[in-house]
Formats: structure tokens, sequence, C-alpha cells
């Protein structure tokens, strides 16, 4: 049995870690943590009859567990992770403290110096299915942002081949409330929500660009694209992320071809579904599992290529695909537990 | 043109305020405060081109207006209330303040003194159906709750007739989540409240059940009912509050003639909608409006008699109301600006 | 394993059980069918990779399954049924035409003669907490109602002890819309139900009053309460029944004893969850589960108690139980694959 | 006093129409039509106390009224449109039938010959802001789709500029489901349509392309754009559009010069408003209103201007653009009643 830890336990990102892991058959939850909410019972806080306790951080032994899931705001997740990695843990960290593999980058957007900037080029970037074999011998794992999850699934098989060089990219994402995390803000009020669309941050520059281009032009190598453009919208959903990306069609690649492209890479992939000819993806086709579904459309009067990309923002973009990465490290079956 | 001012503009109450005084054709907004977001403009908080900005309130002078509206949280709002009738306003209170008759029932219920218990027996329950010849000439409204709106409504009419004498009242009443206000809590967050269904206080004693008991006796005189089961439950709606109530079937009275009874009463009245026999109140009835839809369901066999009764709780069950008793108060026609 | 088929299997229920066959680990699928979609894949009517085919009734042999699941109208069900009976086949119709044990008042109710009176008396309710030694032994099951299971399961203990006789009960429910099945009808679009809250049939009589009252009266024995009534209403949410339920206090009965009377009774029922005093049960805490959620409300004062009870209309509600009952009827732990 | 008539008047744009027909201050409901539902009152099918009926179009005399609505399928609308026309109305149709200018290119998207090709020349395509000369002499007015709308005022100053010229446009829209119409399909179901997001017919033809393409065309005169890309999403909410619009930063505008640009034609039009620098446009911005709500987000390093536009659909998409355009007919004030 694996022994699991979850940091940072008590907002919906750890505790949909928390739920996986206490259904997973190859793991022993070994503690939970929360800083204000300590002492309660999960069952408190959330509508599960799970039992567990939420102890404090100070509370516990981290070498108990052999994986550590860090649940925690940026800065207060490299923190943990250092002692983790000494107390002999391997690490996940899913804040975006490690996602950026540059410290000066990461100080520009994150408006502070990084706690562990020695542990950046160990870090791999964990977008499982293009990381496969680094994940497998990671200590410490960044696991991706749920929006770069959707984008770069979506271009990677493009981005791989070399069709984007050059290309603008054009990323209309969408996405439900409950990537802005549980807490307590007007603006996810259901009042506020409900019945309304509201873009943000169009055409700003957002910490997810950062980490966006960053491994586009790693998927890319020496054929980066040159330009992104991303534009996030808040919908009435709680779960769900559906990006709409357009990029130019790749000169004298058929609709066929391209889907070929797209059934070669991820025809054995188990949480990638790749849609048929005239299906669209839908928040549906991936919510409350782990997969990621994608669907193309192909304008050739156009010049253009439309992916659409959907994943379960707290799944695949966020707990599913920490404990994928925890699967592949420990070298058990990758869909377990999923 | 009535000069008014609102207080306390910023929650969902004030603001509604707000909106319906702006294009009410006889009234001039003298002022409208707030406290945390003085010196904004409305269209700031709201998705309204408004281009009021919001005072402090000490920089306002209370005597430039004719009356004053206040959505202050209690407490708050008997001191303005003090200071405004000092000043020669007249006083619609959308708080809890006025509402209880008893200062020390007030006390016992909110927790503290009551700030102006003189003020007490001047104050007029403002039921404007039933409490309209005091509201002329009030100069103090308290401004019904919701949950009572609701209730009150339907029942006064066999509450008047004496027909609940002695009788338990079980109240099943389910209200949108705009009623939280505009804070910041998880509680009312979409995530939390999307896609569920949450009873709350259910068989507790909760402040409307103080006021709607006081109420219900009052509208009865000698007749008073027995009982009173009162239970909230939070729906997955912004607006709107819908009252499933039960009561004994009072005994030898047809359906036809509890139908005569609310039609004689409610007949003449433009904010109360009696549906058809066999038709159901809705939500979608009264949302965005000043109405209160009622339907009427005898079930002779087992003796009860159910009624439903929806109101929008922002605007009868609040706003709409106050500005009902604001029209009612300077003597123009009732339905104006509503 | 046991080879499983499910007839009518394109409706919400059908698929819900045959999601849930698919993935049970005792399970083989033998086959699904439809009749107006017979040919198509699984995946061109749901957002989910499966790649079963939907078949004719008639193309299927109905004795390759051990057990079918009816998930047909009423009286079409019943057809089947004897059918597959004959082929040597359990079945467990999610219908309502085996739960009525009375041919005449099925008649009444359903406006058509029942077609195998000669199977009512075998049939067993499947409520299964309160019928699983009849369900081990069954070959015909008549899966519960969804609004029945959840008033049935809240009220069965103080039924079972007496202390209900004599009673009136009320139940004001509230139900998802997938309730209405996957049929396309005005009153379940989207413009319809969003932001609505729809009452009906208030006060009325209603098909599942008739499958309540029996099972009141078979579960109370000598004990019978002696009136029911029923107010259903239309929520805003896809999945979910809650229940808030009205009775008599028992005399002399504290809320402690109450509680030990459930606790001692479903204790060790997996699929039954007791709050906590103080704890409210909301649609959060049984959707997308096979439970049912029950919290106790005693109101001394008023002689009220009351109780409160949610579950996933179409799992514990439908296919869930559906399922449970073939783990009891096959003698497998009751609880796999839910 | 404008005599009005809406012809199919049941569906949720010709209802929409009759709502705001019928407290128009100026205007008297000569009568309303229906197909299958007539006899019937409007309040046995939608929640509002209006006590009109439902007459049957072979029963009401076309004269009696000086202007009307069709709300009619496409095809249907044209047969209606010319004999009220002989009849002396005014018509404004609110279907497709007008709104390509050749007929050739309405057989070919809608499938049959066009009833009446020889009013084509002389409809007028009521996008007010930009028609208004034109539709206040027109007798047959095209009131634009929905969709179109959006995007049209979203591009017209730039397109009026010249400043479009030979680039690629990418609409990227989001629509409530009432566009759908108040049909019963499985698609428009609450349980399909909440929690889900659905883009439809990516990259393909669209009826509203056709439309959509022909005005881009004129609105910019000589300087046309190249290409157009339309990708609609069916949102989980009832009513408006939001349209996310990708264009080439025109060549040395800066963004205070393109505000300037917009400023200059939108600042005095009503039913248009222009965010400020910063700000993004909601569905909240303009819901139950017939405002347009603009905001530009320019990308200089990334060559791109981004266009955010949101409209109520049945309202600046639908009715209120028609009654909007009756008020310029009759030449009173254009705000009147919306």
């Amino acid at each position: 049995m694996i022994r699991a830890g979850v940091i940072g336990a008590t907002g919906y990102t750890g505790f949909e870690t928390v739920q996986l892991l206490a259904r997973h058959p190859a793991v022993e939850l070994a503690f939970v943590t929360a800083r204000s909410d300590a002492g309660k019972r999960v069952s408190d806080l959330y509508p599960v009859p799970v039992d567990l306790v939420f102890q404090r951080l100070e509370e516990v032994r981290l070498a108990d567990a052999d994986v550590l899931f860090l649940a925690l705001p940026h800065a207060a997740a490299a923190d943990v992770a250092v002692e983790a990695l000494a107390a002999g843990c391997r690490v996940i960290d899913l804040s975006a403290d490690f996602r950026l593999r540059d410290a000066d980058r990461y100080a520009a957007w994150y408006d502070h110096t990084h706690p562990a900037p020695h542990l950046l080029s160990e870090a791999v970037y964990g977008l499982t299915e293009w990381a496969r074999d680094e994940v497998r011998h990671a200590r410490l794992v960044a696991n991706p942002g749920c929006y770069p999850t959707s984008i770069l699934l979506a271009l990677a098989p493009l981005l791989h081949a070399g069709l984007l060089q050059g290309a603008t990219i054009i990323a209309d994402s969408k996405s439900g409330v409950s990537g802005a995390g549980r807490q307590a803000r007007i603006g996810s009020l259901f009042a506020e929500v409900s019945e309304n669309l509201k873009p943000y941050s169009i055409g700003r520059r957002h910490r997810h660009v950062a980490e966006i281009e960053q491994e586009l032009a790693a998927l890319a190598r020496m054929a980066a694209p040159a330009g992104f453009i991303f534009s996030p919208h808040l919908l009435p959903v709680t779960r769900g992320i559906l990006s709409t990306i357009y990029v130019p069609l790749p000169e004298s690649w058929s609709a066929a071809a391209l889907r070929t492209l797209y059934q070669e890479r991820y025809g054995g992939e188990p949480f990638v579904w790749l849609l048929h000819e005239g299906e669209h993806a839908t928040l549906a086709h991936t919510v409350r599992t782990n997969r990621c579904a994608i669907s193309l459309h192909s304008v050739p009067e156009q010049g253009q290529l439309i992916i659409v990309s959907t994943i379960d923002n707290l799944l695949k973009g966020a707990a599913g695909q920490a404990v994928q990465n925890m699967n592949v490290m420990f070298s058990i079956e990758e869909t377990l537990g999923l």
C-alpha cells in the first residue's frame, strides 16, 4: 500500500484529492491536514460520510507518507515541499510553485522570491500523457494548472509535429466556478454567477499564460508558435473547463490526416477521448471523470483549425491528474482509482 | 416630487430599492449611502448604467429627503431612524428593528438591547394590504420580512375570518439565495448552492418565527392559532420564496366558499394574484414583480387546506413592498413605479 | 459472473442502470435494448465512452440473461416480465407495474387492466432495507418509486414501532427534473425550470400516493396511520429528492430516544446515513450515491416531529436500489458496484 | 395609439413581443394569434396575469393593425407578410425570411424557394443603430437575428471606418437556451443543459453565418473583411448572448483611439453601452434590457483586438429591437416602452 498524505485538504482541490485517495485500492491515507479547520471531521465541511479528522501540519510526521499531495496556496507549498523531500517523501504539488522553470519569471508573476529555486530544475511538469517517463522517476512533480491542461493536451500533437511554428494561437476558455476555490468571495456567489457569463482578464497577462507559453514552447521544441491569446470566462457551472482553440490549419493537412495524427498519438491513452468526426466535445463528456475530450474541426476555406477540449477542472485539471501521476510514480496501473 | 434617500444601498435589498426609486416617476433620489463602498459609482458594484455615487452617511443631510429607506443591519437601522425622524423625514425601515413590538422579545431574539424602544409602539408593521390606513399616516414603517410576507398574505383572510383558531400551522418555505444578502459566505457560493437544496433551522426558533407569530396573532385578533411550525429551505435560485402552508380545513367550508373568501378580500388588490382552481403558484408567477401569487388546495378527505404562496423576496418581500408603502404614505397611486 | 440485460435502456433510469452494471465487477452485460434508438451506440445518446449498441427487444434472447432490468413504461413492462420469467430470468422491474398488490387499484390508477394480475402476489416490493429476506428469494422484484423510497425509509422505523397509529402524515417533497424522464416536454425545458420552483398535484391523488399508502400500511402492520398528504414540487436541479415530513411527535418519546430507535434500525445499513443531532440532510449528502440521508428534528413544544430525507432519485430511487436488490438476489456483497 | 398585432405569439420571442407591447404607452394590442394554442388565454401558457386570448390567424382582420410583428417559422412569415402589406399594415418580421437579400442564397440556406422574392429588395435590415433612416420609412423590416445583432454592433464601427479590410474575424459566441425557442426538444431539457456547455456547428456553415457575412460586407462597403469564423456554444442560462470577437488590431491605432472611435459612434445611442477601460461586458450587463454592452480589449504585443459584446437574445436580439424599430417607424421616442 502507498501511504499518502494531503496537505491543505479543505479546499475543493484538496478535498477532491482526499476523496480519490480514500477509495483508491492501493492507497492508505496517512493524514490530511488543514489550518483553520484542524480538529474538524471531513463530514463537518463536506456532505460525505468520511470519518477522517483534519490535523494541523505541525502534528503530523511527514515521513509517515510515501507521497505527499500539496494543495496549498503558492509559496506555502514550496516551503512544505522542501521539508517533505528532506523527509524522504515524494511530492506532487498542486500549487503553481514548481510549474515555472525560471525563478525570475516566478518572481515577476507571483510577486515574491521563489522559496526554493534550487528545486525548479528538478521538478517535472506533470502533464502525464507527455511526461510519463520523467514523472515515473520524479521526486517532485509540478501538477499542471487546469486551464493549461485543457489547452496543452489539445495542442500537443500539433506542437510535437512542428505544425504550429510561427502561429498565433487563440484559446477562448470557459471555466466552472470551482476553479476559483472554496473562498468566500462576492464574485463566486450563486446570485452573481447564476444566469451570467463573465469574461475576465481578456487579453491581459494572466498567471496561467506564463505557464502555458512555457509549455507550448517546450512541446514545440524548435518549432515554437509566435503568439498566444488567452480569454478566460467564468461559467455558471460548478465543474468543467471547455477551451475553444483557434490555430491556422496546417498547410496541406486534410481533416482526415489531422485526425490520424491525433488518433496515433492518443489512441492508446486511457484518459484522452478523441471524438468522432462531426461530434463536439462538451463539458458533459468529461465532468466527474479524469478524461480530456477533444474534437477537431477543420475549416479549410478559411485556413483555420478549431479544436474543442474539455476536462473536469478538479479532476484531470487537478486532483485526478495528480493521482494519475502518483500511479505512474509508483508503477501501478495508471487508471487505478480513477 | 418625493425626495428619497437610501441608507445602506450596496446590498441586494438596498440596491433593489435604489433601482426602483431611480425609475419611479414621482421620486427624486436625494442620496444613496454606503459604508465601505462610499465613493464608488453604482456601476462599479452592479452591472447597471446608473451614474449615482455612494456617499458616506456622514456626508449627507438627512433633511434633504422626505422619506428615508433604511437597508442596514439591525441595530444600526434603529440609530439612523431616530436621527431621521428628528430631522423630519418619514422612515421605511427594511431591517428587523421595528418589526417586533416588544423590546424584551427584541432583546431575546437579537441579543442586544433595543436602541430606541420608545419608537416601537409608533412603528407600523407595513404589510400593505392589511395595514394601509395606518401606513398612510405613519412616520415610521417597519417593512415586513420576506418569509413573513409570503406566509401572512397567504393566511390573513383565514385568520381575519377567525378560521384558524386553535390550529397548528405548518409553513414549509423555500427561498432563493439572495435572501442571505450580498455577503461573501461559503454557504452562498455557486458551487455549494447549485444542484443542491438545503433545509436549515428546521423546527428551531428562527428570528422570522417571532415576527410571524406576532402578526398571526394580530391578524387573528381573538381567534389566534395555537401553533406555528416553520421549515425554511435554501433553493438553487437567486430570487423568490415559495411557501407551502398546511392548515386544518375550516369545518363546513367548501373549496368554493374558501375561494370566495379570498376573492372578496383580494379581488381588488393590485399586488395579490389569486390563481384559478387547479392552478399552482410557482416562483415564475411572481419573480421580478411586486406580486404575491396564491393558490388554494382543499383536501376534504383529509381535513386539510394547503395554500401555496410565492413572492419575489427582494420585491414584495423587501424593496417592492417598501416602495408600495411609500406610495401609500405619500398618497400617490399605489402601483406607481412598481 | 451474473449475466444481466436491460430493457428500455435509453431513458435516464435505464441508462443509469446500464452505467452501474457496466462497471459492476460481478456483472456481464448480456444486452441492452431500445425501441426507437435501436442500432445506435450508447455514445450517440449520452456523452460517455461506452461502446455498447442498443438492440431491438425482438433481437435478443432473454434466456441469455440471468437477471433482467425493465426500464419500460408501465403496462409494457408487465408484458416483458411474463416472457422473461417464462424464459427463466429473474426480473427487477423499475416501472410501476408490480408495485400495487391489487389489480383493481392498479386499473383505477393506471387506466387499464393489469396485463399479468397473477404475478401481483408473487412480486416483492423491493425496499431493500425492509424486504431483504423476500428479495433474496424473489423471482420478480417491484423496484420502489423514487418519492416512495425517500418517504418510506424516513418513516419505516416509526411505523414499525407502531408510533404513527392514527396519525396524519404530511410529506412535502421536492424533486429534481430527471424524475420526469428523458422526455421532450415543454415543462422540463431549461428555460422553464431554471430559477423556478413548481409545485404540482398538491393535495390531489397522485399515482405515487397509492404506492406510498399501501406500503405505509404494510410497514405499520396493525398500527396504520390515518391520513397521508403528499405535496410534490419540481426543483431546478437535475438529480435528487428531498422530502420534509411532518408527523405527530410520539408521546413521551424524547429526541434522544427517537434517535436511538433510528440508530438501532439503521446503524448497520450501508446505504442509510443518519445525520447527527443538529445537522440537516441536503441533496448534496446523497446525489450521485445510493445513500438515503435522514435527519430528525423534534419540536416538543408543538408536539411535532420533522424528518428530512434525501436520495438521488436515479440511484437509491431507481437504478441504484435495483442493483442493490440484484446483489441481494444473487447473494453477493450488497454494496458491490454501488 | 399605434394598433399592433402579433402573429405567432406563443413562442419565447412572440410572447416577449406581446409583453413589451402590452405595457407600451403608445400601443394598443389589436390581436395576438396562435395556431395550436388558439382559444387559450396568455396566462394558460405563461405565468403572467395577462388576460389576452390567442386567436387564430384566420379570425383576425389584419387591417385592424397599423403594424404587424411576425414571430413565425421562416417561410410561414413571408406568406403573412405579403397579405399584411396588401392590407396596408407595416410589417416587422422576426423570422429570417427577409434578412438575406438574395433569393438564391435564401433557397440554398433554407431549402425552399423564397415565397415572396419581389419583397427582398424592399425589406430593410433593421439593425436600428445603423439603419435608422431606412427603418423610419420602411414598410417591411427584417428584424436581425440574435447572434448577428451581438456581432454586428460590436464590429460596425471598425467596419464602417474601413479598419477590417481583408481581415479574418473570429466570433466565439455563447447563447442562452431560450434562443432555441419554446420547442420540446431533448437537447433543451434542464437535465441536458444544466452544468453543461455545448458547442455546436463549430466551423460549419450556419444560417446565421450567411446573414452575418452579408451584413459585414454591407457595413464595410468597399473594405470588406476576408473571412468570418463563427463558433456558437449553448450556455446553461435562459437568456443572453455573449460574443468574444477576435480581429487584427488595426495598425497604428492605440487603445485610446479605438475607444474614441466607438465613443463617437455610440456615445449618443441609448441602447449601446460602451464599458470603461478595464471592464468586461457580462451577460448581467444586458439581460432583461434592450441594451448591447461592449468592452474593448487591445493586445498590441500580439496585434489583436478582442471585443466582448452582450445582449439579451430575446430583447435586443429579437423583441426589443423589433419594438425599437417600431418606435422609429412611427416617429415616437425610440426608447419608449423599452
